[in-house]
């Protein structure tokens, strides 16, 4: 099962071509939810680097591709129905175009929460240019 | 912001009307990937358990229902797009159908596993008529 193929045949592409990832840090911490198409996950595994699959640009990125916020990936899992990954990455700076470590930096109920005030350095406009 | 709806409203639903919801353990075990439309969120908010959409059967349930696999929610966060939510949550028994505590007990790679073979007690039985 060490083959390339085999390992991204596990997953059910048929069911849908898109599935979701969870990305949990090494620490634990949940840093945000991404999605993959089988060649995000194909670069995933052959680079070491994770890679998703944007639904708005319709196109594939390497995370901090361009801000240096790599996620170096340690473990990749999939659940029971095979439509779901979850991987355990080793964050490089932060994960959230905002700022923020993790997307899930507000709980339910909290106001939007700028880290630091606006900024409006290099690193948070590269990080926009990965969302936009 | 403590009013049920304000809290509801925060999620983006014109976005879609379903948004995928992780569920991590107190203890930071990510256990499932679930999905909630705004009745299922509302029916967490007002029982403080979490009630997911099943896609499927497209009718919402409260986990563990049948099982006793209940999670009691102890937070909810939501993303920097208002598109996704992280639940944590303290699980009763296991959160998978299989009988292992989380739905990402495989490493990519790695072949199905069963629980103590198969089980044919009441228990899976009823934790397989939730996922049917």
């Amino acid at each position: 099962m060490s083959d390339l193929n085999e390992l991204i045949k596990q997953v059910n592409w048929e069911k849908s071509e898109i599935v979701p990832v969870i990305v949990q840090n090494v620490d634990g911490e949940v840093l945000t939810l991404a999605y993959m198409n089988e060649e995000a996950l194909r670069k995933t595994l052959e680079t070491g680097y994770a890679h998703y699959y944007s639904r708005s640009q319709k196109r594939i990125r390497m995370k901090g591709e361009v801000s240096g916020n790599v996620q170096k990936v340690k473990e990749i899992k999939i659940d029971c129905d095979s439509d779901a990954l979850l991987l355990i990455v080793e964050q490089v700076g932060v994960a959230c175009h905002t700022g923020n470590r993790s997307c899930f930096y507000r709980k339910l109920g909290e106001p939007e929460r700028e880290v630091g005030g606006i900024d409006y350095s290099l690193t948070v406009l590269r990080e926009l240019e990965e969302v936009i």
